[in-house]
């Protein structure tokens, strides 16, 4: 079966460590693997312009000795003639490339593309929504600057309301057992989806946390601290102003996405800024320095000299881990054996799309979608899109079989099959289905 | 010589059934070409976006283990510092690369390139003019499905007005010996020159056809029949309704070429649409349904789920096809042994350039452009552009040495030698150069 | 260490002409060097569009078995995210390739990018400051043609203001010997700093030049005659009317650089044209004509077909003199090792930014960049800027140690260091840094 990288869930914790031991493989000699890929093609379709990634990916297909084919400003050409995302990656998977890579300015647009493509997809971003080799390329950096993951002490400061990069990233951690210190820009806090899927699926409780070891760097900030230890063990730590950072592994900064930011927003107080000085905190004596790139002024410059700040090989070591992963997802080396088990979706089989988000690709080309969900939990019933992951938001929840609905708590919704589950915004939208009350 | 893939008509018969053979080996083993061009650059000038043609060229390229340069976006470029394409092809073709793929906006381009180049010259579509390597993929797609071309029932249905895709597959598919049935949607019928030379080069005459037995589809499209056979063959089938079609062996559909509309033919009537329910004409049972893409709406999406819908595979095979034409060109594979008789062409000796379209590449680069005229009919005198293939207009006809002229019926001009012949299109214009009238 | 190619000078003599005969191997099989840098990458980062100098470059590495990374428009990506350049170069030249290719809008540019960069750098024009490859090119060709640059008879042709194409060849024709006809367009005259640095380098004295016989071409042309030889070798040759063009050996002719005219520069009259019957003129009866390209009208189509234009062979050997340089630079064959002695540069201790010029880089992208100047002249004191070559306009002269100020004729200024040197436009920039005038 072809696997793709849609999202970083898309691989196991297994699966990730083969491709770091790939990586640290091929990073040891990057000129012997230029017959690993001979003769195979990567096609990069950028619907938005991104040339670092590109450039990134290419850089590892090259030194795989494979070929590449180059569309950066997609946006401006077929697309121009009326073609579909599902029709692309049809022709240029069936015979021009032997993977995909994809950029596209829509949430959920890879999903889409994996649907339809019989050679992988690599997302290298959709929108707002996923970016899962950045996210494996920050792991891969602490494998190599730590030598694990586990149990590690990860600060993420700065925009940590818009940025996918940090979203990702935090689940990923969560899911390999580090600990998370979030230190945000004021404003700009963790957003309560994020935290609520940590709480669920990682067990991780948000405690407030004492930063004062951080120095100015984290100034007012409300910070908080997400573990995925035990609450008992956190009780040794914590007293009335909350957990007390100590000993920092690595410091990851984050611009300000303001390409995201909706008006009022204009970064209307200064950005936070990592100063030389700030480098002197003990409790940073011993971390790393990390930053997605590019940056803009929250690492002044004088920084880059302090042997701690790594996010040049940061970005350096981003080529090792794409060609393993490209060299694994095209079956020229083994690793992804041992895959996790996804969530299943369904298709919405009454009604309009539930997804809210109007960038969600199920939107923004409706040919060829079809809408879909995932449950996320059924007491009481909550469901995100299959594409974008956006909640959904409705109010009634029916059964398609039996035409009645039920407020989303009930419990006699626990006895209906998901696929048959149909989503309402009110009692006007269920009526004009021909759906009825359930009798209580 | 340096041969060039400007027309279709630059290959013979036996040199497209070569590359045929060649193109079935490359699909069996695509991984294994990869030493066929090793050392040698295909450069893609594109002067106006095609993402998918240019991909399938650069696919196609690297496949055979070459190198590629691309120059997408070659408006926005060179040409702003005012390089006329004469003097860039003979930079690029000079040194730079060993084959040429030039995508153009002005008819006749690839004609003119040819003319300058040292290194095969392969035409990727100028403007409304040619894109042989279309054909040659939708040939080579019926040669794979069917066995054969010659003999063969293909429907062409939707805009027959502006594709010149379809022009150029039409005059292909007579060429091969096999029949036509035009579908046209209405408003878009094939234009009186297509059908002109269809006649005058492969003695094809239309006829009207009966196309009840395709059902909705071609609805009340006046439908045409044009075969190759002797019209006393034809009697057999045809009565008062036209001749009837049966059994078809592909239905090649086509999308408006809304870019091409005049103004008022803003696609005012709903375009012609192949549905699912389409499908069961019994007319259509053994039929493969082909299309050039991108499509937009003319072919329902749950069609592509039917194992006749060969368009997706129509595009995959573009990459053996082109890796036969560039291996072939560039003289790593034999094939081009037999070319065709190509018709003479002259330079205008006296006055403007007699071509009379506004888009033709000697009018939109006068610069290194001598224009030239290709003689079609002796009596009358018809002739055409040697660049673009617009017939020319004109009223009267010189003779460059006697200085005398004649309407283009006299049969005094069939002793006129071709390249004295001189375009007046009124008696003003040829007392301007001081010629006079024949004497009667 | 690692090398780079930011201007001309880089280079010593041994070391061009080590490359000569390099690009003379390569272009005697340019197919058989496809191993020479396989598995090496090249990635061409290019903040203003140039196919052509992109193409040259990327088919030399092709050629060399080489890999490309393409950025063909960087201003338009990353760059709007507000990455630096400095960022850009560190995170390319960190990982993702083996040699960077650079083009940029702002003069020093490259300088800027080779500060920060781990692998080397090749500047492929910065502005109106340097494009040392086509320089390079230039030389090359004399060679190929004459078989030795030393005492040949160049002239160069039309806008000697703008191009800086012409300042780096002449430059180069002075320092391997050559003599320099120059024949400018009228209001086009090479530079007064241009005919300093001829002088102050290599003791090139300007001499009036007669030039009837180069017939039309020359026109009512300020003619200039440019040679390292003896002057009283010269009184051989000149009279009253001045030094008397003989022979030419190469007429190298440029296009008017109207983007970089200033308004009412329009070209008013009409530009010099080099047209075939130019070309019988006695004085040119073996003179190769030469043109960087793209021309526009400056030189006749007609004069294509004369043997002596070789203008397009010459953009031709641009593919394999550059794969001289790749291979050097990235250190696959032997030929750097006799660097020139670079003139030392120094940082601006006090004050601001001393160099005039707004489109230097260290004014486009004051992050990351510190002005550094070089010391042209002790007495009187003349400097500058380091990155883009321009002269520091400033009145007195001060001294960082002592806090004294003088002019720059002041004898006292030979003791101060040259990394104390501080500039000021006037009395009152001196007083605001507290800056005393020296006592006499």
């Amino acid at each position: 079966m072809t696997r793709h990288l849609v999202s970083i869930d898309d691989l196991s914790l297994d699966e990730i460590r083969a491709l770091f031991h790939l990586a640290d493989r091929f990073a040891a000699d990057p000129r012997g693997q230029r017959d690993a890929a001979r003769g195979l093609i990567a096609a990069s379709l950028f619907y938005e312009p991104s040339t670092r990634t590109r450039l990134s990916f290419e850089s590892a297909m090259l030194r795989l000795g494979g070929g590449v084919l180059t569309a950066a400003e997609m946006s401006s050409s077929s697309a121009a003639k009326g073609e579909s995302l599902a029709d692309t990656v049809r022709v240029v998977g069936g015979g021009y490339a032997d993977v995909i890579v994809l950029r596209h300015s829509s949430e959920g647009a890879a999903r889409l593309a994996a649907d339809y493509s019989t050679v992988p997809v690599i997302n290298a971003g959709d929108g707002a929504h996923e970016h899962p080799t950045q996210t494996l390329c920050d792991l891969y950096n602490l494998h190599v600057e730590r030598g694990r993951i586990e149990g590690l002490e990860v600060v993420l400061a700065g925009d940590l309301k818009y940025s996918r990069t940090v979203h990702s990233f935090a689940y990923a951690l969560a899911r390999f057992g580090a600990n998370i210190v979030c230190v945000p820009q004021p404003g700009f806090e963790m957003p309560e989806y994020v935290l609520r899927r940590l709480r669920e699926e990682f067990g991780v409780e948000p405690l407030r946390a004492d930063t004062r070891r951080l120095g100015d760097l984290a100034g007012e900030t409300d910070a908080m601290y997400l573990t995925p230890q035990k609450p008992h063990q956190l009780s040794l730590f914590t007293d009335a102003r909350g957990w007390e950072l100590q000993r920092v592994d690595a410091l990851y900064m984050t611009r300000p996405q303001t390409e995201r930011f909706s008006s009022g927003e204009e970064a209307s107080e200064r950005y936070m800024r990592l100063e030389r000085r700030d480098m002197a905190a003990e409790s940073l004596r011993d971390a790393v320095v990390m930053h997605p790139l590019p940056r803009r002024d929250e690492i002044a410059s004088d920084v880059d000299e302090d042997p701690r700040s790594i996010y040049f090989k940061q970005a350096a070591r981003g080529v090792p881990i794409r060609m393993a992963l490209l060299a694994t997802l095209m079956e020229q080396a083994p690793g992804l054996d041992s895959p996790p088990v996804q969530p299943e979706s369904y298709p919405v089989a009454v009604g309009e799309n539930p997804c809210p988000n109007p960038n969600c690709i199920s939107r923004t080309e409706p040919r060829h979608v079809a809408p879909r969900f995932v449950v996320a939990s059924r007491q009481p019933v909550r469901a995100h899109c299959a594409y974008c992951s956006r909640e959904l938001v409705f109010r009634f929840v029916g059964c398609s079989t039996s035409r009645s609905y039920h407020a989303p708590e009930a419990g006699a919704l626990r006895k209906v099959r998901p696929d048959h589950l149909v989503f309402f915004e009110d009692e006007g939208a269920a009526g004009r289905h021909e759906f009825v009350p359930a009798s209580t």
